[in-house]
């Protein structure tokens, strides 16, 4: 029963004191993150990493200068986790990801009718559909990294607050198949200038969160 | 490193057996999901859970009709989980949620303004833009509930194939805040009826999955 101390331990850090996490539990965490499912296994997202310096600065000036209740946690955290996920299904990244997981499997490739049944659902969806859908399997993947943080009694803050055209920017996006999606401070929290460290957490009540049907 | 574990352990069970799940292990695993964090804190979603028996027949045969490759699941888990997402923001609802957090916390409630700046931001982006947003929200309880399912060794298919409204209709959402956004059969496999058993796992390749920036 790890799993739920875990997150009971866990908090949204509000301010970090610029301590190190050591490189091998970033890798763990990212490792973790890089675990999660995802619809049909396409996995259409990927992490950037920046480490505390020079360009973790920039970043929060030209990124994040609209936010200044994230700043705290950007100048005190070790390394930001950035989701980027893909704006859209295509062929080509489909038909790759289907390939690549046959070959891994060792079986002969009969994707291409899989391949086509999920390229026709996307298309009847639509492209903003296929963006939202990216997005929620990332959201997936960086729920698991924050368990994933908190197992390894790192604090990390969850945050959308940011500009998300600017991160692209940031991140040379650019053209390619990716868009920035949501981002993770992780560090170790600085308790006298928290004020959220000692609040209680709330969370929807047990009986109204569940409801049975039998 | 336990849930790193986990996640390797487990895969998409494609066919289950019919094997009850304890209680407190589907209480653990509920507990989880509740536990998970969310956008400020609104926690925008819940889950209903559907024991195997004639409800779930009901459900199979109504709201799984024109998916039968997921029928397997359906038939041999021990309970269904159902994450339903509030369709949008609303006043009463954000208003509510930061009431109950500031009570939780036993602070006066000055939560009004931060509400208000919340309902704005929302607002801005549109209501598809909101029903996304909680949906994404929901994913992010929803990957943990998987990771708990597997720290107790129970299995569990992520499953997003189903129809959408006659879920809604199933659960009676209907003028309610909520829509179902995706599910979780949760049971044991069965492994000699289980094609995707003895299948190696595929990933992104970590150089690819991760990009550090200095």
């Amino acid at each position: 029963m790890a799993l739920l101390s875990d997150l009971q331990w866990r908090y949204a850090t509000k301010h970090m004191n610029k301590g190190t996490v050591p490189q091998e539990k970033v890798d763990y965490i990212l490792e973790v993150a890089r675990a999660a499912p995802s619809s049909s296994g396409l996995q259409p997202y990927k992490i950037f990493v920046i480490r505390n310096g020079s360009a973790l600065q920039r970043l929060k000036e030209e990124v994040f200068q609209d936010y200044p209740f994230n700043h705290q946690q950007i100048e005190g955290c070790s390394h930001l986790l950035v989701w980027a996920a893909w704006d859209k299904y295509s062929e080509e990244r489909v038909g790759r990801v289907l390939r690549e997981t046959t070959a891994a499997r060792g079986l002969p490739d009969s994707s291409e009718p899989y391949k086509q049944r999920l390229l026709n659902l996307y298309e009847s969806r639509g492209k903003q559909w296929q963006e939202n859908h990216c997005a929620k399997q990332a959201y997936l993947s960086f729920g698991l990294a924050i368990a994933a943080a908190a197992e390894l009694r790192v604090d990390a803050t969850p945050m959308e607050g940011f500009d998300n055209t600017k991160m692209d920017e940031f991140l040379g996006l650019g053209d390619s198949a990716f868009k920035s999606v949501v981002v993770l401070p992780i560090g170790y929290r600085d308790e006298p200038s928290d004020w959220l460290v000692g609040l209680k957490k709330w969370r929807t009540a047990k009986e109204e969160f569940i409801t049975a049907i039998d």
